[in-house]
């Protein structure tokens, strides 16, 4: 067996199963919650076309986590997309290679999404070059996503204008820069955009578009393929839960970062106005 | 600043302010779960070194989750260590570089990590090269760790004889073809070795050996810098939550995979046996 065969084992295995029936004991309609459904799920055996940007600089963990659960809906192509197919480098140092550049990326697909990071991310804030990508596939994609500070990616490409949106807990309130509505949730969804919360809310996040795309009982098999039963070893992972003395010290840390980030909000801003 | 700046701002200014004392009004001693700690939290100032085996096949989620962690522990080395330095592309297609090759891998290690997989895992556990390496980092390395099927590897190498372990919830049941006791826990301490369970357990797994490296509320901060506050849409993570349909439909799906597993562990259980 090759290299990839655990998304391919559990993707194709997935899908057979789905389409073969082995599931109709088992299917449950995907719930519904912030917003409409623009379309229904399509059927297993359509063949799903993902890009994922990628980027130096990235949290590698804003994209691996969904690359996981997407490369595993069966009948995909999960494309890494960024300008050339040089390693880029993650913010803690992982080099991972794009699989496409932004000119080989297919035109039409069916989830773009972007993941976030800290200087890294406010560079492309303002990178003309993939703005205009991020603005011409988004037009046309089926749903547009982010985890983390990525929204403020998709924000700085004049996605989210008039969109409700996710994003870092820290950065949140720099969505209305870029025309966009903060809200505190784990996952935003508001008519095709479908956003996350920092880092790890990946992993809600691609469970539950899983859920759109393939439906909910195929999205549960996954999370148990992945063993996605989190048991954090503390209760610390928002501001409420950490406390406001832990809260204070990680704000103070990250304060030069979180100006940059609103340096390049303010800027995207401006240009997003002068069109 | 550089692409580097996520773990280098989060891990620098974390140590930074544990050594000036910033974080004295906060600091909580380190909680004592299963079995004793070996040895005291060095102060923030120790470098740390650290390897994290990569290889085709491998789920690329079960190690970017602790390299998040343990590359913002700051002060340490993160090796991402393979026979080569060419890219190893993980079970759902993400090319990752090593780097460093198992020669140039440090000889005394803070951390040993070996991820999982399914496939590629397998035939890891009887690459003698392989387990060469791990054997002998691991018999003088600090912690001995791993996330899923890696406790499988770590088996294969010899170096969990005698020790209690964690793993993937379906291949569990091979521990004991290794000489090992497999306890159904997310993260399992015995002695210097902490095994996680699934997959995803390694952010648990992770936040848990922070808090042994750094203190209790160096990793609290950690979880809120990459809020860690999990929200799965569904409850399906294991298999008493997702109930025994949705647990057999996986089993079946994963039987062939299963049976492959078994076979890489009684041939590495066999040669263990031998010496």
């Amino acid at each position: 067996m090759n290299r990839r065969d655990f998304g391919k084992t559990l993707g194709t295995l997935l899908t057979a199963s789905a389409l073969t029936g082995g599931l109709e004991g088992l299917a449950a309609a995907p719930e519904t919650t912030r917003g409409g459904r623009d379309s229904p799920p399509p059927t297993p055996g359509t063949r799903l076309r993902i890009a994922m940007l990628i980027y130096p600089g990235m949290t590698a963990q804003d994209m691996i986590g969904p690359q996981l659960i997407f490369a595993s809906l069966g009948n995909v192509d999960v494309h890494l997309v960024w300008k050339t197919r040089e390693a880029v480098v993650s913010d803690t140092g992982v080099p991972i290679l794009p699989t496409a550049t932004l000119q080989e990326c297919p035109r039409d697909l069916d989830i773009l999404f972007v993941g976030g990071g800290l200087s890294g991310t406010w560079a492309l804030m303002n990178d003309l070059e993939v703005l205009d990508f991020l603005e011409d596939r988004g037009h046309r994609a089926r749903y547009v996503t982010s985890v983390c500070t990525g929204s403020l990616v998709l924000g700085a490409a004049g996605l989210l204008r008039g969109y409700e949106a996710a994003s870092y807990w820290a950065v949140r309130n720099l969505l209305p820069l870029l025309g966009a509505r903060p809200i505190a949730e784990r996952i935003v969804e508001d008519r095709n955009r479908i956003t996350g919360g920092g880092v790890t809310a990946g992993l809600d996040f691609g469970l539950y578009l899983s859920a759109r795309l393939r439906g909910e009982t195929f999205a549960r098999m996954q999370q148990l393929s992945i063993e996605y039963d989190p048991q954090p070893p503390f209760q610390a992972g928002s501001p409420e839960s950490a406390g406001e003395a832990i809260t204070a010290q990680v704000l103070e840390m990250l304060a030069p970062e979180l100006e940059a980030g609103r340096q390049a909000a303010l800027e995207a801003g401006r240009r997003l106005d002068e069109r």
